[in-house]
């Protein structure tokens, strides 16, 4: 029986980083393949299963995978009760509150008509300052929604800003920093404590979560 | 004033078929252009908003656009009440229940375990045969679940089969067609009965709407 470790790796922009991150410390994999869903390292630590960023939740909370990596963004959205075990040294991004350039900051207690991709976060956010919010929850292409005239303002991660600034937007406040974290499924990591520990240990960095 | 009607055209597979039916009628507009979210057709009656297949019922919904053209998936999960005009003689598909190759059909009533990114139509489904389901909402690449043992079965939309065969999977059973809809806001429905009436005589469909 193999007793590699198992973890999700969310595709797209986030792999290339963890893969370089990884490589570091001698636990590579290869390049990313559509074809091929499930990769092994060459130090025989692990398996990794590539599945889609916001889905990663999903397949940790169910056990198919013990570990992942994942955005806070996706974490606060899926609702699932996963440990964060450690933040990681790389993809952090920021969510903002954006509008057209001809949209003052919001003023006063609301309501605002907001247009995200993160109605969890924003309902949270704004709730927790006493500011009462209309989410319109879409799927994509949320710069869109000041631009259409569906909402005055948008809450959406920003990295460099050129989508903001191509739809004639401006960052009107950044409402945090959202960093990247190793999950675990809390069954998983009390099963598998001790290998879980040395690989966090092996990457210099401590948990937070109590010893099981 | 213009007089255009508004109408939201999802973006990807569908807009090019819309392109082409509408071309034949003499509405021509130009070809898809991500930094082109608002297109207008060269004989004068249209507005069209380029927006994101799932978030097309939003924009409806919200009066954006009066107008949209939209699977009847992409309606079924959005829960908006739009007005269902008349089904297009393009882009239809089909629902199916999939399974890995080795996984009987499912027999007696349940509890299935399925993995989908259509919740709401899987449970009503299910639902009216009196068959238990365990519904597992995934965001894309359905498909794999079955490969890494999340779900023992999928609902997904069917075209050609050709992902599912990729991934070893197979059609256990056709549980519905998916047409393309014109869809319409209620109220706008009522403000432009005339213009939508002419339009729909144009393009030879009948709606079963009761006029307002």
């Amino acid at each position: 029986m193999s007793d590699r470790l198992t973890m999700a790796l969310p595709k797209g922009r986030l792999l290339k980083k963890v893969q370089d991150h990884f490589g570091r410390y001698g636990i590579i994999f290869p390049d990313e393949d559509d074809r091929k869903l499930v990769i092994e390292d060459t130090s025989g630590r692990f398996t990794f299963f590539l599945v889609k960023n916001s889905d990663l939740p999903v397949y940790v909370s169910h056990g198919i995978a013990g570990l992942g990596i994942c955005g806070e963004d996706v974490l606060t959205e899926s609702q699932t009760d996963l440990l964060k075990l450690a933040p990681l040294p790389f993809g952090s991004t920021r969510m903002c509150l954006a509008a057209r350039k001809d949209t003052p900051p919001p003023a006063g207690s609301g309501p605002l008509t907001i247009a995200t991709k993160f109605p969890h976060f924003t309902r949270t956010y704004y709730h927790k300052l006493g500011v009462a919010v209309q989410v319109i929850k879409l799927a994509g292409s949320v710069e869109l929604a000041p631009v259409l005239g569906l909402a005055p303002y948008i809450v959406d991660l920003v990295e460099t800003g050129s989508t903001l600034k191509a739809n004639n937007l401006y960052v009107v406040q950044e409402l945090a920093r959202i960093r990247v974290y190793l999950v675990a499924n809390p069954a998983y990591y009390k099963l598998h404590y001790k290998e879980i520990e040395e690989f966090l240990e092996m990457l210099d960095i401590e948990t937070t979560e109590p010893s099981p």
